[in-house]
């Protein structure tokens, strides 16, 4: 069951708006705590899931959605690919369960990402399996956008960067 | 899935230990926290396992073990009747799915009560269907205790004493 997560994450968010006053403050500060999660989480979910190595971006994106999603926060969200070189993806979330009990921001909290814990959780599992990305939300329905879309962006290896160089 | 939920339980109790230099304080936000969640979960809870009046605190005690704790926390604490005049009842959880990630309180942190959260959420909840209970900790296996055991202490109602004092 999820509301009591649900409830708990609001709590989290409601401390950290005490704590900070700005909202970037607040986003950086879920964003962080996301990465550590997403570290962590990482583990339970190759042991749960017994998926086989991406092979490609796109397969990773999907994964994310169809699978991380699914078993975490219960939806599955559409991915759609947003850049020519294929290493950018974004996902769109209908409904999003995090937000279950938020009406809407209060107007002094406007640049808020509520819901910014997520992407940090997915930088960090990502960076576990070797794979750099931003991710960041690009369009949120509590700021009136018409969806929630997250957008994800692998970043080229160091090390492929480093091959160019040489 | 749990494990996003206990992951970020646990950096909501980092965060407060970061806020307040002492554990009773953090105890008592968490506390605090709780029950404004217990307050909007009730309804979730009752809405969901469309549970008939318990008739006495016996049966609100079972309920909670049997029905809320495994909704919500995937376990069923054993119940059992601490005092002769029926009011005061232990929930006893041999494991405790919120500490899943915690190897154990550090030195200066031994007065916490890691999941108090949960005092908070039962508290606020029965107050919803008018029943004032006190819930604390009483044992606590993340501070070496055998088991985690939280007390649940119905107090009469008001209008019970009144009714006396008249």
């Amino acid at each position: 069951s999820r509301e009591l997560f649900v409830l708990t994450y609001g709590a989290l968010v409601a401390q950290l708006c005490k704590d900070y006053e700005k909202d970037e403050d607040v986003n950086t500060c879920l964003d962080r705590m996301g990465y550590d999660i997403g570290v962590r989480l990482i583990d339970d979910f190759l042991a749960r899931s017994a998926v086989k190595k991406c092979r490609s971006y796109s397969e990773t994106a999907d994964m994310i959605a169809q699978v991380a999603f699914k078993t975490y926060l219960g939806v599955t969200p559409s991915v759609s690919c947003s850049s020519a070189t294929g290493n950018e993806f974004s996902l769109i979330l209908d409904k999003n369960p995090l937000v279950d009990f938020v009406e809407e921001l209060p107007a002094e909290r406007a640049s808020l990402c509520y819901c910014n814990l997520l992407c940090g959780v997915i930088r960090g599992a990502l960076e576990m399996v070797h794979l750099a990305a931003e991710v960041t939300f690009l369009q949120d329905r509590l700021k009136g956008d018409a969806v929630t879309e997250i957008g994800i962006t692998f970043l080229r290896k160091p090390e492929d960067r480093k091959h160019k160089r040489n």
